[in-house]
């Protein structure tokens, strides 16, 4: 299913995503969500999952702020996901930083997500590589950890989204990069948890590969016109929600390679 | 008590408004209590609520993001403002979506609440009708929830506002309704849990039916004006909190009908 | 060491900041610290605190949404940062609301933090002196608090930020004062905690009177270029933001007497 597809069809869809994420990125992880065009539900009661995670479109789970009841509620959340086929995104957040953390992830992952996303220090530190990552921010090059994430593809059936300068995406066979954004991103909290929302919604819309894809797409064409708008990150998040809203469809091919 | 009255008094008055709402609208509904004139306090502590409840000018309860601990924090929040007479807006927000949480917002809506405030779904929902309401998001137009609102109010004893394009407000005998506002505020994540925060504010300033109308008025007002000057929901957002901050006591009435 | 050469620092160093903070404050207290040129990390789990603590440069702990899971977290932290000599600072908001609180914020300040900073009130009631504090926002001037400030600085081994109008700072021997800012900063919820996960940042650069002080004007800094752009209380959020990122070191000098 091709990006201008997707973009098309989750705007006229309006998905329902199941977030569970990070106390940082729910409000602007949510705002990214609505501006792209589908709908955020950010619930994470246990008493909640078994009712709730059906019948939304697809599941999100974010550990940045991961403690032992969020995580209780993000596994029973994820096995229902993968019970009932439906799509679900994991972003293992600086897992590498506690062994908690990295159990926590670990344990998630072999639920066998979907996609997965994070940046290179997250995609390696996750096959057992040492990489130079700090807390959320990746110390390593995507191109170091393409590797990494065809192993993980392949090992867990998932497709594996690497973001970055350039991001990297594989299903263990087919690969893509995307290029564009800015600067100014990794400067702004919880882009990168809020574009794992946002894969979510095109989860729910399409096939996982070209789902993420296009998700990848929609956030570098979104960060390029926010940068050319921007006179700093403060600025930039504004001018980037505006974007996601007013990207054309037919935008997002021309940041795919 | 007019609306112009109400901000007027609001902003000399500065009140202190105790707000047990959910993360994606902690940071959101507080700036927004702050643009309006209000003093907002987010505070959840089921150890702080029986000193803390009572200086208050109002408290305001949202379960957007339920769970237990945070449950039992909002049932002792809600006996004690009814006990001690202190006005409090209840937020049931997408009650219907399971058992735990329509159970919890039933719970809270027995300690009668001043103002019920939510989208025609939810309070559709309350009165154990079946609307088309889908996670936060309303499904159901606020002319078919009329009917639900005063039965509600009868009920309860309470002021029951549903917002949408046009805000309905109910005692049980008195009506009104807003317009205004802007198609880009469902596009904001937390807006409407927002506006339960400022109808707290104003219901510390004055009786409950005057006060969730001036509330209304004051974010119709304040969306129109934002509206105008926006590109996207990113830059809606800022332009709101300004026109918050900016809105004119005479104004108010002008959206009122 | 100068505030010119400790924001050089800072952004070429670009240090780990563990905040332990408030749910309303997460966000923008995250997008401060990165502005700044700083890698903030919330991190909570009791889990995790021994293993991510050391790592960190500095540690903030901000009490504005305490609950008994957090306290245990925070003093644990705490300990870890005093036992590593990891510079560390306590935000006491509003410790005068309950009984719990302010047993809580004197558990931490026995942990005799690297920095303590608050307003007026808060400072004034850290040493049982009645203030006039309402909720978060500060009822006393500062220059009623400085006696309190310096009274805390000698007991405890601290620096003591009063930040407000205009702000003071003490070791118990040294004095500052920092000018500037805009009167919507207060309108801006949680700057205040972004101000303290900043200090973390700081303090990790450089000595903590130095650093509390680099720090403090930093903010008025931003504060006073925010303000000739904003319209209200919206976009000088957005403009602060920029402000902090775009910062020149020189700058620093000017507001400090």
């Amino acid at each position: 299913m091709a990006p201008h597809d997707l973009l098309t069809a989750l705007r006229d869809q309006n998905p329902l995503v199941h977030c569970i994420t990070n106390y940082v990125a729910m409000n602007i992880a949510a705002n990214v969500v609505l501006a792209a065009g589908a709908s955020p539900a950010m619930v994470h009661a246990p008493e909640e999952i078994a009712e709730f995670t059906p019948i939304c479109g697809a599941l999100t789970i974010n550990i940045g702020t991961i403690s032992t009841p969020w995580q209780a509620s993000m596994m029973a959340a994820a096995a229902t996901a993968s019970a009932q086929n439906i799509p679900w995104v994991l972003d293992p957040v600086a897992h590498f930083i506690s062994v908690y953390r990295r159990e926590a992830a670990q344990q998630l992952l072999a639920q066998r997500p979907t996609i997965l996303r994070g940046n290179a220090s997250e995609i390696l530190a996750l096959t057992g590589e040492t990489g130079a990552g700090k807390g959320a921010d990746s110390g390593d090059s995507v191109d170091a950890a393409q590797g990494a994430a065809k192993k993980l593809a392949a090992q867990f059936g998932t497709v594996v989204a690497i973001t970055g300068p350039v991001d990297y995406l594989t299903d263990g066979t087919r690969e893509a990069q995307v290029s564009g954004g800015s600067s100014l991103m990794p400067q702004v909290t919880a882009l990168g948890c809020s574009q794992t929302a946002l894969m979510g919604a095109y989860a729910a819309t399409g096939p996982a590969f070209d789902a993420a894809l296009a998700a990848l797409a929609h956030f570098k064409v979104a960060g390029s016109t926010a940068a050319q708008r921007a006179d700093g990150p403060g600025s930039f998040q504004m001018h980037f929600l505006d974007a996601l809203a007013n990207t054309q469809p037919f935008e997002l091919a021309q940041v795919i390679r």
